[in-house]
């Protein structure tokens, strides 16, 4: 508490520090690093790093070769290869390297983005919802975003997405050129790509190998790549300056008080208890057998991943110490505020925000099982639903339509519904009657939707008639059902369609008190919010987290724990002392076989004080040349509570040393032409 | 938070209000009842009530018939039934009925209590403890009640137990006949008993019948019981004065705020994190058939319990309302004592506190897996224990041991230890896999005792070995290694017995260190601000619950839930109206069967606003004349913020309805015998 208290005094005053901060790449402080440590940045650096960095689903990536050869996370592909499995054979177990480009897989479900655009928008959406109440502000801004990412497409040819930053502060519209063809190169087998498992996930020291490769395809040839990254095997020394490329996914440095009790005592306490549940309930179901194992085994990594994440955050938000800081921050901003003349008429956003979120815990339970996924929690109903909807939704003009139904969204949509992915009616069943069990707890057994679900069955009976009754498991329905719209989907019988259809009403009115009495009062009181800060410190700080490119700094160092210096490089000998011959501590019969041949003192991981969170998974560790010297994975522990604010002491992100990949693509995996490519031997 | 604030001032001045408040039988407020209410409870009440009310493990029940017949919850006879139910057959799901004497089946773990005195030893306590610092106090304080258990033992010949009230501001020696002989006499299957199942739990409107018979037997007649109690069958009217005589166990309610925030923050969470997972394990064990199901029932609805309890108890510390109000509690009492010329060398107790609770925080993590239950988690790990540590402490004198290898308590661990009950060795292996499996992820995999126990397994190969090569689940066996003490278990190699051997001095050490550290400081700082409550506010107030006999007093009433007034009684056709035909809304056949007989206006249960808590659970609720009026079984979801402060508006009791368990007995279990030996027909 007192190292809290200790830095909140000069936070005050200068708000990013250190080495804090995700930069726009149109904001990026080069005179600040020019002057700490002495290194130019300039434009010609910042475009070939942006041109070279790709977003994946909830990842990042890189562009390493001039034959659209993709750098990433083991982690990241790992949905790709969970789709190119079965329960019999599991290429996450497994692992996989393609010999040649025909023996490349399609990741169906994926692609990969790079940012070519950015325009600030603020001045179009201020003028659309000038003089308009909370409610129909909230809807013209939606509607005006639409026509903006419609006209743009039109336009350009590329991918258009709207970007909210600074909470509201500023609206941007980038420009991606989208690659859809994205196929699987190379994967380790997940033993020692996660090493240690969920046990070692989020600590430091670590010995995981998390990388993987895949390569863009355009009209059936691998996308040619005028500047790729080149890869130095050399890794970065101790203290070096270094940057990181990515797409931080979600931070909340930037929440008022209320926002942050919100999510303390609403949000994150029922999340975690039926994560924990559910988690469970996959470990007992996948000590059935190995099929029932290789089963749950992408969603179990996935849900103890997020478990960990919001625990650790539920700490943080339960530090006094952490929410003193932040009601003197915003006592700070407000008293400021309210002295300055040009901030008259802001009125109290912070109330409004604190009326908002009272009006969230009394309708975000039921919100949460209807219209989030705790209820209804099946992939086969999510996709009934997005039929449904897609149909009703595709009937109006798009700027009316529901923001997942516009036209930009419809092209991804299709390509999710028409993927041959497999599905496993075990796992369904078991996450659908999770999802009514637990429904049927928090909105109680007379809540009416409850009651017509369950008035004859139990939770097991009515996910079993659901799951075995769908035909929705096979692409051809679904795009049938699809391309069929309103009329195709009122003649379905088929059971998973009809209960999406039965429950939507309820559903979508929920959703639209939500959007009303909630995010519509947030949406205009955060703008206010945003305004104030803007006029009071400037722009010389950096927006919240929103999946967007940002490019950070900092260097290569370990930590203090409790009184112990953690060292900064881990060894490949390490890895070997602490396998049990279990999972997770078992290392690969691959790696075990060549174990002679390998150098022991090959560096594995390594930690840098980056400040970096989920989504930044996979970019690349830069230095001041813009070589790649790491692949980011992962944070230590303290770098969760970095979703509300970075702890300089303790911070700290970890990378794959490059040395542990050309070691393993040399003498584990015998695959030279990759490494070739790579710019390696 | 309004509400809270308001009830704040009152709560300053009065401490005690409304009917709030667990009374020991030496001090009710009988004038304040009488004032109030008009009803006169003089010390004839009081002795007949007492003598007729039982404390069972963990629960309350009172004697009903001169024969030794003993009226309480089923759920408080769920082990017994447990104890006599295999995986091929549950007297939890298909309920019993003993037609005659002989075939009551005897409850082996079971024990019956009844308080005959109570000795105010707090001088004796004081003159032991005088002057030694925190830790030689502590050793002292347990040394001199053992002492002082072990003469009232051997002067009495009754059971001498020691109570600590007011948080430490009294000590009281405490002696109980002690009946050791009980048999199950009568139980409804649980699909009555707990109609509606957890997702019901804590909830009103209720319909369980939720009653159980058991007989207390001496030398292998039934207990004669010279002024049982007798049921009233038209129960109480509404707004009735009630009482409830039992043994709440536990409440915080005089807790510091360092200490709420100790559970707040370092205790709930984890541990409701951790039943939550397996909670969803014990639910996937139980889907994999009928033995499976009914292997799980019983501890997958004690452990359901626990987590709304905890949750819920959770909700109420991170409601900023309730901190604040006890914070400007503790504020006015500091301020006061510290103006009190009697409490001058008071010095400060809430910063010894406070102290106290941040080292809890730092090693209770280990403690709870090394020395508590979260990392061992299996029964048969427990008896390893207790035969463990029961032959080293039972070398040493009496005065010297750990409390639980007192004498006094050695003929209780050998009932239990000798007692032929189930052992399932599938839910041993889930269990203890679990345990292993969070301490590893806890403490972490390079902790000492993880490293060691999982160097070469997982934790499923561990448990599996463990729980496969143990022959303790044989009582011969362990009370031949009971009998044999140290040579025994030193020769023993029972796997189990060897992991209690290895663990031991590590978790012992842990316990020490806990205890001087940690529980030596509080006892001392809480006796000190029991000091000053005392003197400040005199004795107008009630101990926090221990469970220990408590009398409080109420009226049947309802509440008001969000504007909407809940009625204070439930009839039997809307039991019907709510079955699915689905567990745990399911109607048992025995009842559907005689539904055209069945009086569907007959009263089920009701609600009052006395103030109890668990371990109340088979209380009387008696009216003015002492007669039974109802059998409390739960309180609404209100009540359980009665850890912390009693809410007059809507903490309400709950009760089954004597009416209807004439009903029951009468047309449904068509038990004419033990209907009138409860005085109906």
């Amino acid at each position: 508490m007192r190292r809290l208290a200790l830095i909140a005094g000069l936070l005050l005053t200068t708000l990013a520090h250190a080495d804090e901060g995700m930069w726009t790449y149109d904001n990026f402080p080069s005179a600040k690093v020019k002057q700490q440590y002495g290194v130019t940045i300039d434009q010609g650096w910042l475009d070939r790093v942006r041109e070279a960095t790709v977003r994946l689903s909830g990842c990042t990536a890189s562009f390493v070769s001039s034959e659209g050869l993709i750098l990433t996370n083991h982690h990241c592909i790992a949905s790709c290869l969970a789709e190119n499995s079965s329960k019999d054979k599991s290429l996450l177990e497994d692992g996989f390297v393609a010999r040649d480009r025909k023996e490349e897989i399609p990741c169906r479900t994926q692609v990969a983005d790079v940012l070519v655009g950015m325009e600030n928008v603020t001045d179009k959406v201020d003028a659309a919802t000038r003089g308009l109440d909370d409610r129909a502000a909230n809807e013209a801004r939606k509607r005006t975003l639409t026509a903006l990412e419609q006209a743009c497409e039109k336009d350009s040819g590329l991918k258009c997405q709207s970007v909210t930053l600074y909470n509201g502060g500023q609206q941007f519209l980038y420009r991606y050129r989208r690659y859809t063809d994205v196929r699987l190169v190379f994967a380790p087998e997940a033993g020692i790509a996660a090493f240690g498992g969920d046990p070692d996930n989020f600590q430091f020291p670590r010995w995981c190998l998390d990388m993987g490769l895949l390569r863009a395809y355009e009209n059936g040839k691998p996308v040619a790549v005028a500047r790729p990254l080149r890869v130095n095997f050399a890794g970065p020394k101790p203290g070096e300056f270094v940057l990181v490329s990515g797409h931080p996914g979600s931070t909340n440095r930037l929440l008022t008080v209320a926002q942050l009790q919100g999510l303390r005592n609403d949000d994150l306490p029922p999340s975690l208890l039926r994560s924990n549940e559910l988690r469970g309930r996959y470990i007992q179901f996948g000590k059935q057998g190995d099929a029932e194992r290789r089963i749950v085994d992408d969603p179990l990594t996935g849900l103890e991943n997020g478990i960990k994440v919001r625990r650790k955050q539920l700490d943080a938000l339960l530090d006094d110490g952490l929410m003193a800081k932040k009601r003197a921050d915003e006592a700070e901003l407000r008293a400021r505020a309210a002295k300055d003349p040009a901030l008259a008429g802001l009125g109290d956003p912070w109330a409004e925000i604190e009326k908002a979120t009272a009006r969230a815990r009394d309708i975000g339970t039921e919100y949460g099982y209807l219209e989030g996924a705790a209820g209804f929690n099946s992939r086969l109903f999510r996709v009934a639903r997005t039929l449904v909807r897609g149909a009703a939704e595709r009937e109006k003009p798009n700027g009316e339509r529901l923001r997942e139904f516009t036209d930009a969204q419809l092209p991804r949509i299709e390509q999710t519904l028409g993927a041959a992915t497999p599905v496993y009616p075990e796992l369904e069943r078991l996450t659908l009657s999770f999802g009514f069990e637990r429904m049927r707890e928090w909105l109680g057994p007379d809540h009416a939707t409850v009651r017509a679900l369950l008035a004859k069955d139990s939770p097991d009976t009515l996910a079993a008639k659901l799951v075995d009754g769908t035909k929705l498991a096979d692409p051809a329905v679904r795009l049938a059902l699809w391309r069929g719209g309103s009329a195709a989907i009122a003649a379905s019988d088929d059971p998973m369609i009809k209960l999406a259809r039965d429950v939507d009403p309820a559903s979508r009115a929920l959703r639209k008190r939500y959007e009303d009495e909630v995010q519509a009062p947030v949406a205009v009181a955060e703008e206010k919010i945003a305004r104030a800060r803007f006029k009071i410190y400037g722009t010389e700080v950096y927006p919240d987290a929103t999946f967007t490119l940002r490019l950070n700094y900092g260097t290569v160092q370990g930590w203090v724990e409790k009184g112990t210096p953690v060292e900064p490089y881990t060894r490949l000998r390490t890895a070997f002392d602490r396998a049990t011959g279990q999972a997770p501590f078992r290392i690969p019969a691959s790696w075990e076989k060549v174990r002679a041949q390998l150098d022991l003192d090959t560096p594995v991981n390594l930690s840098t004080n980056n400040d970096i969170v989920g989504g930044n998974s996979g970019s690349a560790l830069l230095n001041a040349r813009g070589e790649i010297v790491g692949l980011m994975f992962d944070g230590n522990i303290h770098s969760i509570s970095g979703a509300y604010w970075f702890d300089t002491a303790k911070n700290r992100s970890i990378a794959v040393h490059p040395a542990i990949m050309r070691e393993a693509l040399r003498k584990v995996y015998d695959a030279p032409a990759l490494l070739r490519e790579l710019g390696g031997q």
